[in-house]
């Protein structure tokens, strides 16, 4: 039987091992590769090998940035008493599309997973403490948490295990968790009972 | 609002041309590449260069190959007065993986589809005529030529357009259209209206 060509082969065998590309999905791609304009394949390559020598991760916050400190760590038109710990860098980008948010970040590169082998020490979880430690200590002003790790069961894990880790510094930092429920738009009909629970958990005064 | 640094942002807009991948998949994939080893991304970006340097379209079956000639058109074995018309490389690869055809093969390079502006002039219709012409006036055994388009609107299309072009060579070809109907291991319950109205008239003494 013959197969494809050698380099063919090559190609498919590197994009399979992309995230959510199987064997179908990588030959289709290397088609497209081989039949696209040879400009974009150029442009491609070079903005992969340009992704990996300039993008690096913010000293302080963990954000992805081309300097040593990220935009917004550097920015001090933000408020500096507030950090808002999240999961990942995506996570930065959609609490800033709202414009609502005026304080600092963290970013932590994913949540507590012990089924995939991801622990405290994998993720910016010390580097979280010291920095908080740091500013507890320097600012007269009372220190704002907030957890905004994703309401999923490894997101919930992570933010308590964060909230324990933080009592140390208790009276000195005001710790808060993002809210959760219903979300806007949606339906109470179509809702899962979590959501629904943590709806009805959630409540405000009105 | 804060977006991503350049780079980022550049690479995530090259691979949303990729087809099938769209905004959130091409973040995905950015990130996979800025997190996952220099070596992977070295070893993906010199698998696109290699294959866009080596490999071409066989001259005489227009299948993909590293060489002027593929390895099927190359094999002195297989039978060369069978030529099995498919619309891309990939069904010659399937076609090969049953083991059971040994003849030849000619790749279209897809299907004839007004809707995408895919005309004759778009495919190696063309190219298909002269061949069959050529062989047909060589060989003293009869050419048989099997259109082994996809059993879909725009492969059947190709396939009639195909055949009326070969009617010149009358009496000099065989002509035959690939079996459709229930697929093995196939369902009558649960097939299309269409599929068993192929499968009714394509039945076969038994």
């Amino acid at each position: 039987m013959a197969g494809f060509p050698k380099s063919m082969q090559r190609l498919v065998s590197s994009l399979e091992r992309l995230p959510g590309v199987g064997p179908k999905s990588a030959t289709r791609l290397a088609f497209y590769f081989m039949t696209s304009p040879v400009s974009f394949s150029n442009e491609l390559t070079s903005a992969i090998v340009e992704l990996k020598q300039k993008l690096k991760f913010c000293k302080i916050c963990f954000h992805i940035t081309e300097d040593e400190v990220c935009e917004i760590c550097n920015d001090s038109m933000r408020n500096s008493v507030q950090i808002c710990v999240v999961e990942r860098p995506v996570d930065v980008l959609s609490l800033e599309s709202t414009g609502g948010y005026k304080g600092l970040y963290h970013v932590l590169g994913g949540a507590l997973n012990p089924l995939e082998h991801i622990g405290p020490e994998d993720l910016k979880i010390y580097e979280l403490i010291e920095r908080v430690g740091e500013l507890a200590g320097k600012s007269e002003i009372l220190l704002e948490i907030i957890l905004a790790t994703n309401p999923t069961m490894e997101g919930e894990a992570t933010a308590l295990y964060i909230k324990k880790k933080l009592e140390q510094f208790e009276g000195r930092i005001k710790l808060s968790r993002i809210g959760s429920g219903l979300p806007m738009g949606g339906d109470i009909e179509f809702a899962d009972t979590a959501t629904i629970a943590q709806a009805m958990n959630g409540r405000r005064e009105w």
